[in-house]
């Protein structure tokens, strides 16, 4: 059985924002046991689980990021859209635009510590549609 | 209910390759919806979603790539296979093997800009086989 | 059809260890075809698919990742649980807590030289859960 439907998301500033609940209000009846799928449809944003409990963890996350795929690296060819473009995309594909958690007793089964994020790699990315897909 | 089904892909040389319409050409009879899960049965290559527009974009992921895993690395001990082969795994776990794609109305739901990419990372990687699985 | 279970390994060491065999003792009864999704109920640790043949690999892999997010960086916010924990939580996002495997004729269908790594960051990460579904 599959149930799918998408999220679209108010647009966020650059950085890592927790979306667990902005997720979950979003899903309704979900069954006993079975997985859900977040896929982000756009190749400058990610999503990906991490720390949900010190909002430090998401700005250090950014940090980090963000050294690791520089901006204005001359070795770019692809710069007509803006310095921040290209290592958008490149974070994009290291932190994946799409992943499977498990639901249990009719929800998400994340860990204590897991949330949901939002990586939003531009500095004026606008709104984001994730398809969401339950299958059980 | 499950349909799964090996995808054989041609050489490619070292870099990002869009192989959208190569998947496409291989699915058949897609459900209404669903998801697709595509894994790639290699341990220095990876699948990976990114922009298909512009080819520039493809050549700076393979750029970028490059630079943040470099080869001749005098840490690494894993070098009897040349330079290019310890980096290849690397960048495989960075750039992962396995990723879903919601399926839509019977087809593939990508973002307006979403590709499909093999990203080869060896010099003469060979013939890459990719698993490919539809589940409805 | 849907089959849920956690596999919960005994603490491991910091570093890349190949869980293949731990995996599979615990999968009983696998369908002929379908999918299997491994998440990791953690946010400094992660799941890999790599290099199972020579254990340089997994000990590269360990040396590359650590030499991509360093310790000790003055950038950091989030220091309080030690030097290696915000380090441990990017590497997490890297790698993945989640993956995809395909099952074939009753198996995981891993590639001649594929196997399943845990990828544990801490110094001390202790034991860690593993959600396992089976879809089929």
């Amino acid at each position: 059985m599959i149930n799918q439907f998408d999220i679209i998301l108010p647009p966020f500033k650059r950085g890592f924002h927790l979306i667990t609940g902005h997720i979950e209000k979003n899903l309704k009846d979900l069954p006993e046991s079975g997985l859900l799928n977040l896929f982000i449809k756009h190749t400058s944003a990610a999503i990906t689980i991490n720390e949900n409990a010190d909002p430090d963890v998401a700005r250090d996350m950014g940090y980090a990021i963000d050294k690791l795929v520089p901006e204005n690296d001359p070795g770019y060819i692809h710069t007509v859209e803006g310095p921040d473009d290209m290592p958008a995309h490149i974070k994009s594909s290291l932190l994946s635009v799409s992943v499977n958690i498990p639901i249990t007793r009719g929800r998400m089964n994340l860990g204590t510590w897991q949330g949901v994020f939002l990586c939003e790699f531009r500095n004026y990315g606008g709104s984001r549609t994730i398809c969401v897909t339950v299958y059980y």
